[in-house]
């Protein structure tokens, strides 16, 4: 009888505006793949029918003035929904989940940046993800000023598709730094899972931090 | 100096499909508002702009195939926003509010029908209404087929507007037999708030009972 081999994990990548989150998921997907893996990715909220059109209430310019107790069970709703759909099932296949963005978002955004109570959110939160709790996060960390310069460019750049999706990004500088630190607190309070990554570094450089820690990883419990 | 004379209630009202609760808080409305009451009357899921773009969500056919937790979390989530835009400043300026479905009907159809655990869809709702809970409740109660038949001849009758509004009546009848024991049981538990109605009486006899319940309620507190 073949011993069993696990090849699943749940990573996910978290950070401010600009960090750089979508062009390393791409490429740790690529990694991962070439190294015979097989790879979901997907993106909080959304990453269902149902995800999506929550995101579209939640982010775009005319989608709703809502609480942040609101907000946190909106994209509850749709965590709910993404991990029943995709992030489960895809687990349950041995695939490796690369998630752009999941519960330390909210706990970001929510908590640390419009002051709603952390416990709250938390205890909220765990009773939608159950057991589906990521074992890799990567926190991409850049200086907030710099973060939204990324990003505005990258809005400049944009063929008016995400031209309306940016309800979080002109906030102000205080609440993102509130973001960075919240992020940053997240990672102190559970080193063994959060990576706190400079983003300042070059797409190479990050790529290849992440992929080594991610390869160990696998390793790891796969062995 | 005058005594504070009590003059805020929250009323809701309850119960199947085709229990015929339109009409009787229109009815209601209007004795208290010929009684010299201040009274705002609202629905649930719904309420604001932002509760009825949830309520498009859950309601619609084309709206998603939602598991009951996200159901759970969508409806809280336009419930916070009806709370605070509607409800809790209506009775701050004290104002009755009659609301068409409120927590109960969570607890009825997520809870009782769709089985997903009771406990746990309280907790969730006591950490979104806070105080703001019902001082007295209207549950309509009619025969499951009665029901379904005359909310069947309603949506006949409109003229498209709510054609498309039927997702949870096209439920089968074991569905909403489950329902109405959820709110029977529920009255049961909280017989000083809930009122049991037979919703087979007459319009005029049903709303000259509702109306004499909410003005002795009135007078009580207000004493």
């Amino acid at each position: 009888m073949e011993s069993y081999k696990r090849t699943s994990l749940f990573i996910t990548l978290e950070g401010g505006e600009g960090s750089g989150k979508t062009s390393q998921i791409n490429r740790l997907a690529q990694t991962l793949t070439d190294a015979g893996y097989k790879v979901v990715t997907s993106r909080e909220p959304g990453g269902t029918a149902e995800g999506e059109s929550i995101r579209d209430l939640l982010v775009q310019r005319d989608g709703g003035n809502w609480t942040p107790m609101a907000e946190v069970l909106l994209l509850n709703a749709a965590r709910c929904m993404h991990i029943s759909e995709v992030i489960q099932p895809a687990l349950d296949k041995g695939k490796v989940v690369i998630c752009d963005r999941f519960t330390d978002s909210t706990l970001a955004y929510q908590g640390y940046g419009r002051g709603m109570d952390l416990e709250k959110i938390k205890e909220i939160q765990n009773s939608v993800v159950g057991n589906v709790i990521p074992e890799l996060t990567f926190i991409l960390d850049i200086d907030v000023k710099d973060g939204l310069e990324r990003s505005q460019k990258r809005l400049a750049g944009s063929h008016g598709v995400d031209k309306t999706e940016d309800r979080f990004e002109r906030m102000d500088i205080e609440f993102h730094e509130k973001l960075r630190q919240g992020f940053l607190e997240i990672a102190k309070k559970d080193p063994k899972r959060c990576h706190v990554i400079d983003a300042t570094q070059s797409i190479d450089d990050i790529s290849e931090q992440m992929s080594k820690i991610t390869l160990e990883c696998l390793e790891k419990i796969g062995g």
